[in-house]
C-alpha cells in the first residue's frame, strides 16, 4: 500500500515524508481491526515528531524509525480479528487515536487515554498517513449513515481533546456566567461549538488572528476580543470582575500567564496548549481560590458524544483537504500558518 | 389601590374576584419592599387555591379571606426599608415567590423554597393581583435593561419551576440522550427551551394538542409525540430503548404511570405535575435502577440564571395580557383552556 | 470435578442440589479463566432461582438445566487463555459476578451489570458451587496477599450491591445528616460499615431481629430502631423531621411504602430488596421534593473499592461456612433464617 | 471592658498588644448580636497582621489602629438586635469569621466568604481579645449542649479551613486512593481528622516536627513520613506512582513546588498555605492532567458541619489556653512554636 512514513528527526524541520510503498498490515491477535483509513487529521504534534519533541519519551535511539505517522483516523473497516464482534467489514468507522486494553484500572475507570496498556497508532508505530491501519475494536466508533471519514477525521483528536474541555467547563458554567477561549483554531473553533451546546453561559473568544475571530463570530461567540497588551484589563471590564472559566488552547508565549490573571474568584484556568510555564504565587491562588487544570485527549465516551452532536449537524469540524501524496505540502503549510481549520489527508 | 380580592372558596369555581379598592401595604421592617405591580402570572395553582384544593393546609377556617391572589409578579421598587440595599426605587424587578429568612439551614444552603420562615405573597397573604405588592429584599432580582416586567411576570413561578427540572435533568444528559417532556403548556414550553440551552441532549416533547405540538416544533424540540395510546411503544422505538430522563409536567390522569416506563436503565422520572399516584413494583425499579424524582419551584438563584438567558432572548415566555379589571375573563378562558402559553394580569 | 446442580424448580422449595461430578470447565476462547473456587457465597437469589422466580426471564422451558449455581465466588486462578495478562494461575482472586463484553457503550462507562453481552455463571449457566468455575479475565480482581478467598466470597455480590447503594448515598449525605438501613442482614451489615467509611452522617439501623440489632450495635450504628408499628413517627422524632436517606433492603412486606414516609424534604429513598409495590400520590412527590431510587449490583470498580477497604480492615463481611457436600443443609438454615451474617460454601 | 488592641505594625514583631479597657461595643442595627467571648483562637494571620502583611490591602494608612483582632471567636449571646429570632441572651454560639450580607449573589451562592459587603471582626475591625465581640446573626452556630465555647473557639477559622479543602479532597477521593496532608499544625491536624470521617481514602501526614508526626499517628493517619529531601520519590514509591491528592499546609519554603510532583496522573494538588511561589511547566500539567487549586476558609453551613463532627466527637481541636492578660506570651511562644496544637485566648 502506499503510505508517508518519516525517515528521521530534525529540528530545522527540514525532512519530508517520503511517500513510498509498503506491505499492509496484517491481523495478529483476535481484537484486532484493519480500516481503510478515508482520511487522516494533520496534528500540530505530528509537526513536534518531526521536530524531535517526542524524541526521549518514544524513541530515544530511533530505532522506531521509520514509520507512518498520522494519528487522527477515520474510514471503513476492511478486516477483523477472530473476537470481533461489534463491527464488520465495509463499516464506517472513526478511530479512538488509543489503542486500550479494556483490563487496566484505567480502563475501567473510563479513562482510555490513562491506558497502562495501551498503544498509539502515528507515535512510534504506523499510523493513517497510508492507505491502511491496524487497531483495535475497542478504539472504534461506528459513523451515522449520513457522515463521511472525510468529514470527521481530526475529531479523533482535536475534537475529543476540545470537546473534553468544554464539557469539564460547562460542568461549572452557569447561565450568566463568562468562559474565555484563548486561540480559535483546529481546537478552539470545536471548543467553542461546544460550549455553546453544553451549557448556557456566555463565550468570549480571544485571537490574534482575524480570519478566525472571524469564524469565531460565525460560530456564535458572544464577545470576541484581539488580545491585545491590555487583554486581561478588557475582559475583567467586560465581565464585572473576570471569567469564571478560561480555556488555554496556546499555553505558551506568555499566553498561560495571563489566563489565571483572568479568572474571577472561584475561577478555573484549563490548560490544553504547552510549551510554556505557569508561576504564580501561593497567595494569588488562595485569596482568589482560583484552579489551574490541565486537560488531555478525550476518552472513547467523549468521542461517542462528539460524534452524536456532528451527526446531529451541532458540532462541525473546518478542514482543507490534501492527497496523501501532497503531505509534504500540507505539512509546509500547516507551518506558515496557511491552513484555515485543520488540514485533512486523503489517500 | 386597586386589587382583586377572593371572598370565598368554591369547588365548583363559581365565584369571582372581586375588583376593589384596599388600602396600599406599608412597610413594617426593614427588610421590607414595596413593589409598584407591573404584570402577574396566573398559575394553574389560583385556581386551585380558589378551588378550595390548598384550604386545609392554608386556611382551613377561612380566617385568612378576603385576600390578593398572584404570586407571579414584577415590576417596579416604589418603596424601600431602611436595611434595603440592594435596591432603590424606580428599579424594574422581578419577585422570587417566597420572602425568605436568609437565615435558617436551608435559606443558607440555597434552597430558598425550604424556608423555614418563609412567606408567600399570594397564597394566603396579598400577593400581586393589584397595583402594588409588599415583598422582601431577598425575593427580588433586578431586571436587565432591556427587559420590561409584563414579558417576565411568570417566570418569577412557572419558570423557574421548568428551569429547576430542566437543569437537574440536564445534569445527567449527554450529547446523543433523550430527554421527554410531558406536557408543553406555561412551564413545559420554557423546560424545553432550558434543556436546549443547557445541554446537547435530544429532546422529545409529546403534547395532545395540535397548537401546543406546533409551538414545540418552533421552539426546536427534536422529535414531537401526540401521546396516543402507543407512546410508550413509540418512545421505547425511537429511542432505542427508552429515554435517559422523562419530565412529566402532567401528573395525573395516568400520564404519571407511563413516565417511567419509557424510561431505559439507569433513567429518571421527574415529575413536576401532580395529581395522581405512582404505582410501580419494587422489582421494576431496581432491575432497570431507574429513578422517580419530585421537584419543586426554583430557588432565587436559578431565577436568577434565567433571567440571564431571558434577557439574551435564549428563554422566552409566551403569554397572553389581561387587564386587572379583566381578571375574571382570564380565569374562565385559563379553565376553558383558552390561553397560549401563559395568562397574565396587567394592573 | 465435584459440583452442586439444580434439577428442578419448585415454588415449594422441596428440591435438593444434587452433589456429583461433572466435567472441570474448559477455556474455550483467549479471555477466558478458570478460577479454582475457594469459597462461593449463599444468595438469597438461589432461593429464587430455586423456587422458579427467575424461570420465565431466564429459563422459560428449563433447557437449562441442570445447571451449578453460585455467584458470589472467589479462589485462585487455575488456567488461562492465551490472551490473558492481567492474572495467572496461583494468583488468589475474587470474580464480579458477571463477565461483561468491554466493548458496548455500558462497558464503556463502567457499568458493567448493564453489559448488553454479559453472562452471568450461577443464572442460568455453571457457577461456582462446584471446585471449578469457568469465567474471564474483565471479571477478576486479584486478592490483597493478606486476604482468603473464603473471607471474601460474599463480597462479590452481596457486598457490592451494599457497597454501591452506600456510596450513592454518601454523595448526598453531609455530618449532621441521617441515613435510615432498613435490614442488617448480608447486605444491611456491609452498608453500615461502607457509611461510616465513606461519609460523616449519623447511621440508623431499623431491624425487627434482636441478634442483628446487636451486630448494628456493634457495627457503631449511631442509633438502632426495633421497627415496630410507629416506626415513622420514632424516625421522625429522632432526626427532628425525617432521614436525609433511606436505604430498603426489604422492599416488601409493607417496608417499601414507610421508607419514603421516613424522609426529610429533599431526601431520597434508595430501594435494593425487592417483592412489594411503591404506591405514593405524586402531591407527596413533589411537596416534599423527594425522589425514590432503585440500585442494583456493583460495577467492577465497585468491587475494587470495596476490596480496598476490605484488605484495610475496615468493611468486614460476617459468615457462616458449610462443605459443599453440606450445601443443602445451608439452604435450608438460610431458608429458616438461622443463618448469622452470609453462608459461605466451601468446597 | 477589657481588650488586647494593637496599636503599631511591625515587621520585627517586636510590639505588643496593649491590654486596656475599651467600651463594650453596642448594637446598632436590627440583625446585630453582641457575644461575650468565651475563647478567641491565636492565628497565623494575627502574627501576618502584626508584622504589616495585610497593612496595604486592609489599612494602609494606618487609620484603624487601634483595634481589637482575633478572629476565631465562640462564646454566649449577650444581647441582640430587634431583628434577630434564631438566637437570644444567654445560648453558647461559636462565630463565623465573616460578617456577610445574606443579599448578594455570592451570599445566596452560600459562599459567605466571597460576600460583596462581608466584615471582619478581627481584622481592621475589633475581634474577639476581649470579653464581648460584635457580630450578626448570620455568623453564629448555636453549640450543641454538651460542648464548650472553649474547646472549639478555633474551629471558626482554622477548623472550616481544613475542613472546607479535606472536603473537596474527599469528593475526588475513593477507597484505595491516596491523600498526602503537608503539615500537622493546627489546620492540618484537623484535616486529617475529616478526611477519616468524609471518605475510605489512605492518608499520608507528611510533617518535619517529631511531636506533630506523634499527633498524626494518634489520629489515625495511614502512613507517616518525616518530609526529608526523598519525599517526593518516597511518597511515589509507597502509593505506586503518586497521590490522587494533596493537602498542602505550608505553601512555601518549598513545599509547594513538591506537592504536585507528588500527583499520580489526574491527581488535585490542593493549596491552604501561603507565601512560596508555583512555578510548573504546562506541558507537564497536562501529561499528567493534574490540578493545582487553592482553598479558602469555609463557608457557613461547613462550620455547621463540622460542628456536627465536633459535637460528635469525631473532629476534635488539640489545643493550649492562655488568659487574656498573657495574650502577649501567647504571642510569643506562638513565634518560637512553642504551642502544640492550636492557642486559644480566655478572657
Amino acid at each position: 500500500m502506499k503510505a508517508a512514513r518519516l525517515y528521521a528527526y530534525d529540528k530545522a524541520m527540514n525532512v519530508e515524508l517520503k511517500i513510498e510503498t509498503v506491505p499492509e498490515p496484517t491481523i495478529n491477535s483476535p481484537d484486532e481491526v484493519i480500516v481503510r483509513v478515508g482520511a487522516a487529521g494533520l496534528c500540530r504534534t505530528d509537526l513536534h515528531i518531526i521536530e524531535g519533541v517526542w524524541r526521549d519519551e518514544m524513541d530515544a535511539d530511533g530505532a522506531l524509525l521509520p514509520y507512518v505517522m498520522g494519528h487522527e483516523n477515520a474510514g471503513w473497516v476492511e478486516a477483523v480479528g477472530a473476537g470481533v464482534k461489534s463491527v464488520k467489514p465495509g463499516d464506517a468507522v472513526i478511530c479512538h487515536p488509543l489503542r486500550s486494553c479494556g483490563i487496566c484500572l484505567d480502563c475501567r475507570r473510563g479513562e482510555d487515554m490513562y491506558c497502562q496498556n495501551g498503544i498509539f497508532p502515528g507515535l512510534g508505530t504506523d499510523g493513517g498517513f497510508a492507505e491502511y491501519l491496524l487497531t483495535n475494536e475497542r478504539a472504534l466508533i461506528k459513523l451515522n449513515e449520513n457522515v463521511l471519514p472525510v468529514e470527521v477525521a481530526p475529531m479523533a483528536d482535536a475534537g475529543i481533546t476540545a470537546y473534553r474541555v468544554a464539557k469539564r467547563a460547562a460542568k461549572i458554567l452557569n447561565p450568566g456566567s463568562y468562559c474565555a477561549v484563548l486561540g480559535v483554531g483546529g481546537l478552539g473553533h470545536i471548543a467553542l461549538q461546544c460550549l455553546h451546546e453544553l451549557c448556557g453561559a456566555r463565550t468570549i473568544a480571544i485571537e490574534r488572528s482575524e480570519a478566525a475571530r472571524k469564524l469565531a463570530r460565525e460560530l456564535g461567540a458572544h464577545h470576541v476580543l484581539d488580545g491585545g497588551p491590555d487583554v486581561v484589563a478588557e475582559l475583567k471590564d467586560l465581565t464585572g470582575g473576570g471569567a469564571h472559566a478560561v480555556i488555554d488552547f496556546v499555553g505558551e508565549l506568555g499566553a498561560e500567564q495571563l489566563c489565571w490573571q483572568m479568572l474571577r474568584k472561584g475561577g478555573t484556568h484549563f490548560i490544553v496548549g504547552y510549551g510554556g510555564q505557569i508561576e504564580v504565587p501561593t497567595l494569588h491562588i488562595i485569596l482568589n481560590e482560583i484552579a489551574i487544570a490541565g486537560s488531555l485527549v478525550g476518552n472513547y465516551m467523549e468521542l461517542v458524544e462528539l460524534m452524536e452532536l456532528n451527526a446531529e449537524g451541532r458540532v462541525k469540524m473546518h478542514a482543507q483537504q490534501y492527497s496523501l501524496d501532497n503531505i509534504n505540502t500540507a505539512i509546509t503549510d500547516f507551518k506558515n500558518r496557511q491552513i484555515v481549520g485543520r488540514g485533512v489527508i486523503v489517500p
